[in-house]
């Protein structure tokens, strides 16, 4: 690790991710603020709390309600704490995240709550689809048509010419989420699948299959962060941030110098290796976005876990299962663990929080101390990629 | 001023606010990207801008388009720099510079943009009031028939009921404020209106009139923003932000304290008071957050103007006025400025910037060496008050 951590993370707090039937974001969130506040004795919430940040993607057109940071706040027991709403679309807690480490390293704040949630079940899939297009460009792309299954397509397809990358690699992205997802008990799929099913379910938009796709889900995340020198007093087993990166691209595909890979990515896993002095055969465990199976693909080459364009020989080798070289999405990934948006870059950290803690129980990656988070808002005009060590 | 200043203002620039057919929110807050760059010899912002902070709050709904970090960014000329997109309703602007103050005081950048817009006027009235509904709580007040106006005729009441503030007094600040929009060539109304005029409309929601109420505007403001050591590089004339001051509250007003002051307000002015060592009494220019006539009346209590129950009395003695104790919204404030709802934290920090500068031309407060601005979101559930003081 070079230099002083950002930011300690001393607990942290997941709903059950799924089809939350009857419950609002609000409710959702505070399910995982108390887990988070149950898991750390030596806090008092609502007096050593000095802020909170959250990220909510689209709760306006879902839930008719904004300002979220002061209803998730009131919900969580925290008022009358400053609280903030960040939305970069499906990074939108990963972009909370980075301004309470920001809150923390200015000095003006020693202990925050970090998160986010969604709701989602609660709409028609064409809703729900016309709801996440709010993440790409309107004028050149959604009102044109596109959504997000046929961004990531046209992705797909770029990197299928470019490469050679094939259909099985991409189902094989599922097969693994749904694998690990079978072992987490708060995932929205909890149950294996076979190739074949993934390679026969129906296109969605090609290559891309439903089980390419990650669900719409409910849920909600959050982490409670505090200053390094402070970490002790709420815990023994800090996790700390050591590098975080963060970088924006043009909303729209056509404007991207490629298709095959995320600049923006690119540039935050620059940033966050060059802090943190960890090196991609460094990490020992990695949440990456999977919002698409090519998505996953294209992040192990944007984090340098292989070369470029060889994302599907990596999965199709099995170096990123469980027992492989960098074990990636051992919590199921967005693919089967599901995809609230606002709550999945906190969620990630959650993951990765458990795992260097050695409490994944089942899902445990042996002797993980370093971990990775990748969160991408839309189809990748957003990257907040951050590095932790253990305590 | 009570040690270093968090923060330093080193240019600053605004659209024309008012109805701007035919224009997207990333062209107009282009406009005001411009103006601030332009402004700023020194300053080359592709390469010196490390981060982009902006306020949006519906523009989901206005224009189908969320993610607005990278688009404002991209619009701006600023990609690949990370932006991040906040909404705290009304306040939005205020609470994206209050995390690029974090960014600054973190030492993680150097120089950063922070700003806001919002585009309003191409949806009815009937539109934007349910949008602007997004702000309020939803299952408590708007689903049960609340809007804005009622929200704010709800506290206008309680203040006439427990101090006898009068309709003559509330219509005395939208009087005030036409008389300077007059001065102001950005503001969205530039002509006076006399007592009998504000008194006679319509009733909105008793006892708000017409001219008790912000008008719909399209619009944008931005800042760059630096460490305070680093200001001299680009201005012989910085401003530094020298206190800073955020609370939240209960979205919902019947979960409140009280209906005649804003709590959260009263919090973060006190932590801006005691960060910056400034009084109210040592205010020279504030720009306060009218939404409603009585929002303002609220403010000068809240601020400690004056003592509570007697912002009504301050209006009508003619204490706010430019040549009066504290010169209060002196840029035409949100009723005759306008009030885009993303840009509005910005834009009142522009018109300090100015006043402080001595810019501000025929508006310009004599000698103004400190300033205020007082940011609210929806009906008080965010508030957000920076201290200022000249270089």
């Amino acid at each position: 690790m070079r230099g002083k951590p950002l930011a300690a993370i001393v607990s942290a707090g997941m709903s059950r991710f799924g089809v939350l039937e009857g419950r609002y974001s609000r409710e959702i969130f505070s399910e995982a603020a108390r887990e988070a506040f149950e898991g750390c004795p030596n806090l008092d919430p609502k007096s050593d709390i000095q802020g909170v940040f959250v990220g909510q993607m689209a709760g306006e057109s879902f839930e008719h309600q904004g300002h979220w940071g002061p209803v998730l706040a009131d919900w969580a027991g925290l008022l009358p704490a400053p609280a903030t709403r960040f939305e970069t679309a499906c990074a939108s807690s990963a972009s909370a995240m980075r301004s309470a480490i920001f809150s923390l390293r200015s000095g003006m704040y020693d202990v925050v709550l970090a998160g986010g949630v969604e709701k989602m079940t609660n709409r028609t899939t064409e809703e729900v689809t016309e709801f996440l297009g709010f993440g790409a460009d309107h004028p050149f792309e959604t009102f044109q048509g596109l959504t997000f299954p046929g961004l990531y397509a046209l992705m797909a397809n770029a990197h299928i010419h470019r490469y050679g990358t094939t259909e099985e690699q991409m189902a094989m992205v599922a097969v693994k989420s749904h694998r690990y997802g079978a072992l987490n008990p708060k995932a929205h799929f909890q149950r294996e699948i076979t190739l074949e099913k993934a390679l026969s379910s129906r296109v969605v938009a090609w290559p891309l299959k439903l089980y390419d796709c990650c669900p719409i889900s409910d849920g909600a995340a959050c982490l409670v962060l505090t200053r390094p020198e402070l970490a002790r007093r709420y815990t023994d087993v800090p996790v700390y941030i050591v590098g975080s990166g963060h970088a924006s691209d043009s909303i729209a595909l056509h404007e991207r110098e490629e298709l095959t890979s995320l600049k923006a990515a690119r540039l935050a896993a620059a940033e966050a290796y060059e802090m943190s002095g960890v090196e991609p055969g460094d990490i020992d465990v990695a949440e990456v976005h999977d919002c698409f199976t090519i998505a996953e693909l294209i992040a192990y080459e944007d984090l340098d876990f292989c070369a470029r364009g060889e994302g599907g020989l990596m999965i199709e080798e099995g170096r990123t299962e469980m027992a492989g070289e960098i074990p990636v999405n051992i919590s199921g990934g967005l693919k089967s663990k599901g995809h609230p948006v606002g709550a999945t870059g906190a969620a990630q950290t959650y993951e990765i929080f458990r795992q260097l803690r050695g409490e994944a129980g089942e899902s445990q990656v042996e002797d993980a101390e370093v971990g990775l988070t990748h969160s991408v808002g839309g189809s990748g005009a957003t990257a907040v990629i951050n590095i932790y060590g253990r305590g």
